[in-house]
C-alpha cells in the first residue's frame, strides 16, 4: 500500500460541484488501495477577496495579520472537501497548518516550511482516513498562522509528500503537463512526459510557469517525484506507465531514456534593459551601480558586463518593466554622481528566450547551433547569459514568437 | 489601570468602513488608559455563507468540519480589526481560539469553554497591546477548532472578561440595553439601567433575545460585570455613572436602589402547546409521555401536570411551532399506544407572557395581580408555570400584545 498527495488548485476547488469532483476522484484512488493526502487550494477568487478587504483597511498591513485573514481560504477549503469525501461514504478529517503541525520560520507572507510533524496524521492514515491538509500555511515558532505566498499550495503539497514518504506527490492544475514550449505560440510543442527538477525550475524560473518555483526545489531536494498533470485526467491511472499523463517531475537523470540534448525553450517578455555605456572600468563598481538599486528593492534579473576598453566598460541588466522608471531613477540620481559614466540608455521592447536541458551538460555546440538558428532569421542578439543547463538570450521583443518557434524546430522539439 | 473587553457583533464588523468605527472607539478607551481585549464576531452574513457551502456538500455536515469551515469568519474579523487599530496607531495582535488557547470541550458546533490560558495574551497587554481574540470558538481536547454554536461570541466576551479579571465587559449590539418589555409592543417600554443576571435568565430564555443566554450564566458564575450597550454609543463614558449608558448586568441585588418588584415582562409567540388528557394518573407517565419525545431531539418549554381526578390527568407542554408536527407524530405512534390517552389536542394560536422580577422573591401578591390584571382584559390563562423570580402563563396568541400592555402598566414599568 503506497501512498500518495494529490494537489488542487483554487480552480478545481472552485464550487460545491467541482469539491464533489475533486472528492470522486480522491475516492477512486482510496478504494484502488492508496493512503492518500490530499491538499487543496482556497476557492478561485477567495484568496483575493480577503486580501482585498485587508487592502481596504490599509494599504500596507502587518504581514502577521494578512497571513491570519489569508489562511482562511484554506481552512474553509479542508473543511468542505472533508465533508465532500465523507458525502462519497469515505472516512475522511481536515488538519490546518497548525494541526499538523506544519512548522515554518517567522517570514509572514513568504514563510518556509521547517518541518513536518507526521505523529497525528500517520494515526489517522493508519486507521484508514483520507486526510484532507491546508496548502500554503503553516505556524510560526511564536505560533502564529504563517502563510507560503503565492502558488504556496504546491509547496505544502511537495513538502508532505517528502515528510511521509509519499510514492508520488500529483499536482493537478489546469494544464496537462510541462510544454517543450507554450503552445499558443508553437503550435506542435509537445508535452514532456518527463523533465529533471533542474530543467524545471529552470523552465519555470524563465517563465513556463506551471507550479511554484520552491515547490521544485523541494521536490528536488527531497527527493520526491512530482507529477503536473490536468484536473480532467482520468480519475485512476497507473502511476508506472509514465507516459500515460502529465509531466513527471524527477530527481535524477533517466539512463534508460534517450536523452534529448534540450527539454524546452522558455520566453518572457517582462523585462527592461537598462544600459550604462562608458563606466570607468573599476574594481568595485559593478556594486556601485547595483547595491542602490538593490536597495530599491528592484529585483535585477540578466546581468551583463562587457570586457573593457580605453579604461570604460559597458554595463547592462534588466529588470521587470513595471520597475524601470524605478530603476533608473536610482541610477541617475544615486549611481551616476558617482560613476559618472558616459550614457545611461534603457530599452523596454525587449524579450529574453532560453533554451533549457540537461543534456546541454555534455553537448558541445548548443550555444552555437542557437546564435546560428537566429542570425539565420536575422535576429540580432542584444545580451547573452549562460548557466549550466541553460542559455538565454536578450532580443527585440518583436522577434520573440519567431525566435522561439525557430528554436523549438531547430533542436527537433516538435511532437 | 484597569482592563476592559469590549465584543462587537457582526453588524458592528459589518464593512471595512464600520470596521474602521469600532478600532476608532477601542483607540478612545485605550487612550483613556484602560487595558483593552476585543472580541468581534464574523462579519454579518459571513457565517451562514460558511453554513451554506457546507450545507450545499451535505446535509448532515460532520460537526467538527463544520467547525473547522465555520470559524474561519472570526478568524477574518479578528486580523481586519487589529489591521484598522494598527492604522489608527496602536499596537495590536489577534489571537484566534487556538492561540490563546481557549479550552472546550469536544462537543462540536455547541462546546463549552473549559479553560482559557492568560499567559501569552497577558504578555501582550502588558507590553501596551489591545489584543483582539476570535468570539465563538476555541480548541477541543482533540486540538480541533470547536464554535461555541449561534451567539457564542457573547459567551466567549464574558468567558474572557472572567479569566482575565476585567474590570466590565461590555457588549456592543444594535440595542442599547435590556427594555422592561420589546418598545414594539409597548411605546413606553425604559431601558433598565441595571439587571441582576437571575433576571436577565428569565427574560432572554423567554424571549427577550439580547444576549446568549449562557454568556449570561458566564457572568453570572463568575461575576463579571456585563454592560449591553448600542454600539452607536459616545466612544468613550464613565463606566461609575451606570444610569449613562446600556444596561448593565450585575451579579448582586444592590441595597442602595430601591428594587423595583417587577424588572420586565418578556414574551414569545414560537410555541405550540400539546395536551393529552385522561392519562392514567401512575408513576412514571411523565416519563412514559417526555421520554420519547426529547429521543427525538424536540426541545419542551412548559410543561404543566394537573391534579388527578378518577384515576386520571391532563398532561400539557409546549414545543417550538416548527416541531409541533414532529412532536405529534412521536406522541401518536410512541407514547399513545402504551399510555391509552382518552384525547390528544394540540394548538399553535399560543403565546407565552412572563413577568420578571428578583424583587418578586420577598413580595407576596405578583401573582394574583397579574392574573388579576389578564382577567380585567378578558384574557383566558391556559397555562401557568412559576419559579423564583418569574410566573409565565400562556394564553391565546391574539392577546399577545394585549396582555403586555396591560402588564407592563399594571407593574408601573413606564419611563
Amino acid at each position: 500500500m503506497s501512498l500518495i498527495v494529490h494537489k488542487y488548485g483554487g480552480t478545481s476547488m472552485g464550487s460545491v460541484e467541482r469539491i464533489r469532483n475533486v472528492a470522486k476522484r480522491v475516492a477512486k484512488w482510496q478504494r484502488a488501495g492508496h493512503q492518500m493526502i490530499v491538499v487543496p487550494s482556497a476557492m478561485s477568487g477567495e484568496t483575493n477577496r480577503l486580501l482585498g478587504l485587508a487592502k481596504e483597511i490599509t494599504d500596507r498591513p502587518n504581514p502577521r495579520e494578512l497571513d491570519q485573514i489569508a489562511a482562511t481560504g484554506e481552512q474553509v477549503s479542508v473543511g468542505l472537501l472533508a465533508l465532500a469525501l465523507q458525502a462519497e461514504g469515505l472516512d475522511a478529517i481536515s488538519f490546518c497548518g497548525w494541526q499538523v503541525p506544519i512548522k515554518t520560520d517567522a517570514a509572514h507572507t513568504k514563510a518556509r516550511i521547517e518541518s513536518i510533524d507526521r505523529t497525528a496524521v500517520q494515526a489517522h492514515l493508519d486507521a484508514g482516513r483520507v486526510v484532507v491538509i491546508t496548502g500554503f500555511q503553516g505556524v510560526s515558532p511564536e505560533g502564529a498562522v504563517a502563510t507560503l505566498g503565492r502558488g504556496g499550495s504546491d509547496t505544502s503539497a511537495v513538502a508532505i509528500a517528502a515528510a511521509f514518504d509519499a510514492a508520488e506527490c500529483l499536482i493537478y492544475t489546469d494544464v496537462d503537463g510541462v510544454y517543450t514550449t507554450d503552445p499558443r505560440v508553437v503550435a506542435d510543442a509537445r508535452r514532456l512526459s518527463r523533465i529533471t527538477f533542474e530543467e524545471m525550475l529552470e523552465m519555470a524560473s524563465l517563465g513556463s510557469k506551471v507550479l511554484q518555483i520552491r515547490s521544485v526545489e523541494f521536490a528536488g531536494k527531497y527527493k520526491v517525484k512530482t507529477r503536473v498533470l490536468s484536473s480532467l485526467t482520468d480519475p485512476l491511472m497507473d502511476l508506472n506507465d509514465e507516459a500515460q499523463s502529465g509531466t513527471l517531475i524527477t530527481y535524477e537523470e533517466d539512463p534508460s531514456m534517450e536523452q534529448a540534448v534540450i527539454s524546452g525553450i522558455a520566453f518572457n517578455r517582462d523585462e527592461a534593459k537598462i544600459t550604462i555605456a562608458g563606466v570607468p572600468d573599476k574594481p568595485g563598481v559593478a556594486y556601485k551601480i547595483l547595491g542602490p538599486v538593490a536597495a530599491a528593492n528592484v529585483d535585477v534579473d540578466v546581468i551583463i558586463q562587457n570586457a573593457s576598453h580605453d579604461g570604460t566598460t559597458d554595463f547592462s541588466f534588466t529588470v521587470h518593466r513595471n520597475e524601470l522608471a524605478k530603476a533608473l531613477e536610482v541610477i541617475q540620481t544615486k549611481v551616476q554622481p558617482e560613476i559618472h559614466a558616459r550614457e545611461i540608455t534603457s530599452d523596454n521592447q525587449i524579450a529574453k528566450v532560453s533554451v533549457v536541458g540537461i543534456g546541454m551538460k555534455s553537448h558541445v555546440g548548443v550555444a552555437s547551433q542557437m546564435f546560428q538558428t537566429l542570425a539565420d532569421e536575422g535576429i540580432n542578439i542584444q545580451m547573452i547569459s549562460t548557466s549550466e543547463i541553460k542559455i538565454s538570450v536578450v532580443i527585440a521583443d518583436k522577434y520573440m514568437e519567431l525566435a522561439v518557434r525557430a528554436l523549438h524546430k531547430a533542436f527537433g522539439l516538435e511532437s
